[in-house]
């Protein structure tokens, strides 16, 4: 294993304390709970918005903690839901008289933990509600699924809640337009290569020097098919119609393209992706009104990317551009 | 060789494609001189800051064009020099009544280049004046390098002769400022692995799996020494120790501080650097006043790391945190 890493055990605790260090004024760590928080966080004029996952997908969730996105992300140890006593310990601590709207990725362990810390948080009178998100089109269930997947989908949820409850939205109105953007949002991902868990050293699973698994899952999942590698444009092509058909997307839309690095790939080779999409979407009369080309939501050190449409109307694509600030910055 | 690629020779044009297509209000692209450049430039009341380089160091330097950053990047080929004619087209169309400043990282090559392009646009009376950078403390004189490498702390330079020029500094104003702010900068990098230019579809070197090349360079230099893969916090104070010695940086001093990706390091692992780095600093009396965690500098997919240091006063910390936009934005 080539990692930057000590004890693979501390693997996440000190990500999370190098990120608060790089965010002093803004962010808040809670050590006992792998809890990143903003430091202005909670707010009675505000719903908190939280998302818990695994960890390992990074920027997603705790770099996606900042004004305009996450009051919180309370993230579990490397591809592992977080322990239920983090997400009822993260709500409490984000309680506000709003309420707090826990953003939850649809896999099987992340539900059980939110579902249940959530029950341990009304108890207490802290006033929670759920979300979830399955923006993945690539496979029906999945090993640790039942239904479809979350993944790099989920920015756009977290973006427009994000944008919403700086403005006041109460919890009805966060959650009316969380489940509205996951409706109309749709990704598949693509594999070049397996990544390789801290803990484990080894990749997760084995891809031939001429292979890539189509749809695969940002934890290694299976997809759709492992085949032959194919020059980027027929990758895209694949990618997109699987994609485009399932809302489906149609001429005279405008959308959101996101063009997602899985970890390992440059971002060089993005936008070579990022290119193909927008024509091919061009030529069926589908306008990219907003373009996204970065990491959002990765697989460690995994090579590949995932494509993600968002179908835009007036409040989302407002909701969209509205000002925003992360943990991971450039400037 | 596994990479989202079409024809390998059309890499860098099907990358810019893809840049300026994500990017329509705000950016134009010029195939003939794979000139990338701000759609608001040149503009008469500003000195043009323009860069080039090789490209497969993305974000660096074509995604760094953009309102307080360049007014125009015009990269060369994968790890080669821009074309002298490109370097004199791009000074011709930058040309501004305040002045042209080429931005030229310290590369045999990428000098020649624009030495010759320079030659050429003065003698169509466009003045420009040529600005290196060096902040590389591994080595003396590299492969393709008389004396010290430009490596990632090129973005320091940008950035304060970008904001520099926004506030209507004249030629040798920005002249003093980039100079003064490559002055204080340095940077050492570590390769875990190599990196694969997609023309030549194999690894540049061979770096057995238990193996690292402390002091690499971006185009896959060798550095100060090969040796055996240690822990993250090792590495980091290796590197440390290597740059803070240089200035020397000293107890009292206030220091940006940069944990650069190379191209295949997920950010969880870049976190976990610097939050080595930001305590080995504080043990030694150095504040971090500014923080920057992030890919800006890379080699192709290289996975490693830099390390750099930006001695701080007043002048830089403002100019450094003067607003600027650029081509690969998140939101």
């Amino acid at each position: 294993m080539k990692k930057f890493v000590n004890d693979p055990k501390a693997f996440v605790p000190e990500m999370l304390e190098g990120l608060a260090l790089a965010n002093p004024d803004t962010l808040t760590y809670v050590p006992e709970y792998n809890l990143i928080m903003r430091a202005d966080s909670p707010r009675n004029d505000k719903v908190s918005i939280v998302q818990g996952s695994g960890s390992g997908h990074e920027p997603a969730h705790v770099m996606a903690v900042g004004k305009g996105m996450l009051d919180a992300a309370c993230p579990g140890d490397v591809f592992a839901a977080p322990p239920m006593d983090y997400v009822y310990e993260t709500a409490k601590r984000l309680a506000s008289d709003k309420g707090v709207l826990l953003l939850v990725n649809n896999y099987t362990g992340d539900r059980m933990a939110f579902d249940m810390g959530k029950e341990m948080a009304d108890a207490d009178g802290v006033r929670t509600e759920l979300l979830f998100i399955n923006d993945d089109v690539a496979v029906k269930d999945s090993l640790y699924t039942i239904g479809r997947r979350g993944v790099a989908g989920n920015f756009f949820v977290i973006k427009a809640v994000g944008a919403a409850s700086e403005e006041g939205a109460d919890l009805d109105e966060c959650i009316r337009i969380g489940k509205k953007v996951n409706d109309v949002t749709r990704t598949m991902g693509v594999a070049l290569t397996a990544c390789t868990p801290p803990a484990k050293g080894s990749p997760l699973f084995e891809l031939a020097d001429d292979e890539i698994e189509m749809g695969v899952g940002i934890h290694g999942e299976p997809g759709r098919e492992r085949k032959k590698i194919a020059p980027a444009d027929a990758i895209v092509d694949e990618l997109l119609d699987a994609i485009v058909g399932d809302l489906p997307y149609s001429s005279g839309d405008r959308v959101a393209l996101m063009v997602n690095g899985l970890g390992g790939t440059p971002i060089s080779e993005l936008y070579i992706l990022f290119r193909r999409a927008h024509q091919r979407l061009a030529d069926q009369g589908i306008t990219v009104a907003r373009s996204y080309v970065n990491e959002y939501c990765t697989s460690l050190d995994m090579a590949g990317a995932s494509i993600t449409l968002v179908k835009l109307d007036d409040e989302i694509e407002r909701l969209l551009q509205a000002p925003a600030e992360i943990g991971n910055r450039i400037f």
